[in-house]
């Protein structure tokens, strides 16, 4: 089958899985590189791949304006056009047309925004965003949600994720509509097969135009718990998903309050389907999410601070800017294996950053990017030899311990 | 030995040779992709490693300034620095300090500058330069040279080069002091051997203390034959130098009065030894100085217009940002086995240029490396196959009958 998702060990509610899609298996719990405008920034894919990358993300909110996701389609889909013939996922630009564009009016018809590169006048409605996604061609789709702040009172919370639910039934209606009408072009690692795991009850499609995208719903509700559950619950009803996103955490609430939601969620979704915590990526939040039962994660924190001198070490952040790190022979981990740990030292990165080489920005996203892949590898590991506990609660001491001065 | 030249073959004035250096050979004509602050601008040393690079250059005058010779020198010099285990060359900064510094006052003794960077004062002499060549210790050193405009009158280019003759002396008076009292760290690759090319009459060096950088003396005298004879026999009356640089060309000349003067340079100057012409490095200029008896060349011109969106081809160049390559699905030279062309089409490259995504830097600076890279060595291939004029002819035809519109 073309989604499918199993189980391979559990410690509480942690779980150490297999997420079989079109283009490959990824083994979870796993961090998502973000390739926004179909590169992950500053990386080449070949990095991406050394690394162990498995499903990365593309954003259609992004390639809707650059290159315009017809032309992407026209160069064959997303996996081709960026050479990533592993699993992707595209998030729907519900978080963009809410934080990047401007001047939005939503109604519920959809969101009429300005693009953020030219001030043009665009209009996103699930329809229009489930026909962007198809054009790209990504594994797993997300829907078009409405995305609010995060410490929102529970009126514009409720607000927001009734209109939520509602675009998630128009999406999954239009993805259907696709499916029948637009059948994505053949790529060379798609096999076509019969879909089990979503078990849609409204329309037995055709042998030839089965679906090969998962369209993922959003639980949001804020930090509001009740929210929570009702949305997992109404979206639980309206389909059986392959998969399921958690959104709206990580946008300003208290850490807290984000892992209490996480915890909601965990009893609200069922313990059988990939959950997705969308932007999280600090290590940290990481470790705490994964012990609360989450598979999948993205975040630009790597590349995006990577490319602002700051770098991820088992001892806490450093901004490799600092003076102290002049003359520095040791690598920015000392225990890191990745490209960047395994040949340069502190000093040599310091230099190219102060001195704006490129190589810089690559190498600390390298090491960044890379650092999140490896610690949700090791917590998987933990989980299958039965030691997430141990593990865990030793990361995040030596992790936490960091002297201030040091971040 | 520690530095030798090999001829394998001959065709007309042009050479297929091999130069050896304490890190490595040189297999020539070959061009030296430009490192000016210990890193190939948007390239990693692994991708020089793949293209098959063998020398690469760094800057004097831009490492003095950042991160300064002596961290170079502390961090275990400029090989240790940047990863680089095959040969390096230093620029002297002459250059520099004549195109890049502020302000400067030019006297017998050096230049008074002002650093481009923070404005700070700065006295370069043909003894500090020396001493800044030796903390970074590369293979090849130039010497301190005093350099001037393309098309300067006959008494400027006069007084330069004359200027730029004793400076030489100087440098090659403290490159030896230097011998004596301040040796190079050993590193990885360095074979301490008697230096038997560089047959020095003054002094004989303790066995402990040889050489291991080889000074290059730089020939100016402009666009005027006679100066440039003069320059080459002074030069060559002091000392028997291991190699000779070729300065003060393509910097705003006429092409042909560049090719006389490297003719002219070419009768001066010993056929047994290397010359490097300094700066150039367009394909065109690759092949015509080839031809006359060049063997090393360098140039910022692969990456730096690599970042400007422009692209050599076997066609003529290519500005990858046009909107005709908005949907090209071929890759930016039909011919090319680099790893951008060998992935990825012109359009995904546009997309990436035009979205200014870091990636796109990477790949058109690294095809444009690898396109001059494999220009030389293809030319090498020619001379040794005796093939030489044939192949020069039909690439430069192709090459020039470019339309004017893809440029």
């Amino acid at each position: 089958m073309s989604f499918s998702f199993e189980i391979a060990a559990t410690t509480g509610a942690a779980r150490a899985g297999i997420f079989s899609t079109p283009h490959g298996t990824v083994e979870t719990p796993a961090f998502m590189p973000v390739g926004t405008l179909a590169t992950v920034k500053a990386l080449d894919p070949d990095d991406l791949v050394q690394m162990g990358a498995s499903m990365i993300l593309g954003n259609a909110y992004h390639l809707h304006l650059r290159p315009g996701d017809e032309i992407v389609r026209e160069m064959g889909g997303l996996h081709r056009f960026m050479r990533w013939d592993r699993p992707i996922l595209t998030d729907s630009g519900g978080f963009q047309v809410f934080s990047l564009a401007q001047l939005r009016t939503v109604t519920e018809e959809g969101v009429e925004f300005q693009s953020h590169i030219d001030g043009s006048r665009r209009f996103f409605t699930p329809e229009i965003v489930m026909q962007i996604e198809r054009n790209l061609g990504a594994d797993v789709i997300m829907q078009f949600d409405h995305v609010i702040a995060g410490q929102s009172d529970e009126t514009s919370a409720r607000d927001a994720s009734e209109r939520s639910i509602r675009w998630l039934n128009r999406c999954l209606d239009e993805v259907e509509r696709l499916e029948q009408t637009r059948p994505l072009e053949d790529s060379p690692r798609v096999v076509v097969a019969p879909d089990t795991s979503r078990n849609h009850p409204r329309l037995p499609l055709p042998a030839s135009r089965l679906p090969r995208q998962a369209l993922f719903p959003i639980v949001q509700g804020g930090i509001h718990a009740h929210l929570r559950r009702e949305a997992a619950e109404a979206i639980r009803s309206m389909n059986d998903w392959p998969g399921f996103g958690v959104g709206g955490l990580s946008v300003g609430e208290e850490k807290d309050a984000m892992y209490e939601m996480i915890d909601v969620v965990d009893d609200a979704l069922p313990k059988t389907h990939p959950r997705y915590l969308m932007g999280v990526g600090f290590p940290d939040d990481l470790i705490e999410a994964i012990r609360r039962g989450i598979d999948l994660f993205d975040c630009v924190a790597p590349t995006r601070m990577g490319r602002n001198g700051a770098v991820f070490t088992r001892d806490g952040r450093l901004n490799i800017k600092r003076t102290e790190y002049r003359t520095d022979p040791r690598p920015l981990d000392t225990e890191c294996d990745c490209s960047a740990c395994t040949r340069f030292t502190r000093a040599y990165i310091r230099h190219l950053f102060v001195s704006d080489e490129i190589l810089g920005l690559r190498l600390l996203s390298l090491h960044n990017v890379h650092f999140l892949l490896s610690l949700a590898r090791n917590a998987r590991q933990a989980i299958l030899n039965g030691d997430l506990d141990n593990w865990s609660r030793d990361w995040l001491a030596r992790y936490r311990s960091a002297s201030p001065l040091a971040v």
